[in-house]
């Protein structure tokens, strides 16, 4: 399989980390969002992904998948490997409730594309930073809630789901803007445990290939 | 089952879609987001949904699911009535990507508590206005582009499934803000095909009982 991926994305990160827990060999495509006005805005990358968003997978006879949570489920289907839910169909649907309260009440309000627009509007740092919070504290604030009910060693007891993926993935973004974290305590217990696992240790950023910092 | 809804929520309009097609009957619980400065605000309403979104689910021994697709995936799961995916699996993560570049790349940029944020940034109603339709515009490029390989009479052939639901939630709101559409033919025509079903009819927001148009 190949991934269209940028180290830096939050969404990508997601799939690199499913990729290595369910031990699917890929070949890492990287797609640079800044270089060059961005290589995912250009037409052979928009070819494959309408969207230009990574990440992208392409499957060995060339079949196309976008978005991480499809992407992801994707590998859950066709590999029962180390499988990312649970037994129970409650525990599932708040597995990935958790998953989507980060992929969509929190990362498509604070990824690139939306900086950059307010940023088109006149907004200062200051105030895109005030709205980078805002919304990583509403949804985390939630989460913290939630994992008093449900966190173990990770979110859902002791084995590493999809909650797991979409929170560290976002906790690296937030400390990139430097969000506090400390009103979250088992957000942060949670995201340590996870990285101290080989696989979401080989998938973090600063480990990719096409790390340029 | 009870769902927490309220009639002009898009994500609730899912839910309502969904049970429908699968036709599991379910009690109405209304929440209204504006009166007495929203419902969903209040104690007890988020002690069920920390993140003080509708809808929930809450299942007959008093379990409680938030985010729309994850409840709609857990009825999925209990009911194979009237499947909402396909049986390939690529179709399948093309299906749920459909459905999550609504769920993840249009609606949330779009719903109330952003826009009321951007209106206490001291934005006036054209640049609100300019920002949905941006959003929507984004979007829907991208969906219009990939219906040309898989619409038939709904989003993906002659089976309604999940990206319909989403996709027709979405238009909805884009009509209430006057987003012209003419770029988007067959999101037009997918969209009217689905309006003629019962299913859908019967989960629009102006035949709920809490509509107070």
């Amino acid at each position: 399989m190949k991934l269209y991926s940028y180290w830096r994305s939050t969404a990508a990160y997601r799939v690199r980390i499913a990729l290595n827990i369910k031990q699917i060999e890929y070949d890492y495509k990287a797609i640079h969002l800044v270089k060059n006005g961005g290589q995912h805005l250009q037409e052979d990358y928009k070819s494959l992904n309408p969207q230009s968003l990574v990440p992208t997978l392409e499957t060995d006879d060339g079949q196309v998948i976008t978005q991480s949570l499809a992407i992801i489920d994707y590998l859950e289907a066709i590999s029962t490997k180390n499988s990312l839910y649970s037994d129970n169909q409650i525990t599932n649907a708040q597995i990935k409730a958790m998953a989507l309260s980060v992929a969509c009440d929190i990362h498509p309000l604070n990824n690139l594309r939306v900086l950059k627009y307010l940023k088109g509007q006149d907004w200062q740092q200051a105030q895109i930073d005030q709205w980078y919070r805002h919304w990583i504290d509403q949804g985390f604030s939630a989460i913290e809630q939630q994992l008093k009910q449900s966190a173990g060693t990770y979110c859902f007891g002791d084995n590493v789901t999809i909650a797991d993926i979409f929170l560290v993935a976002q906790v690296y973004n937030a400390n990139r803007f430097k969000v506090p974290l400390d009103d979250y305590p088992l957000i942060v217990r949670v995201n340590q445990n996870c990285l101290e696992l080989k696989v979401f240790i080989d998938a973090i950023p600063e480990n990719q290939v096409d790390c340029d910092l």
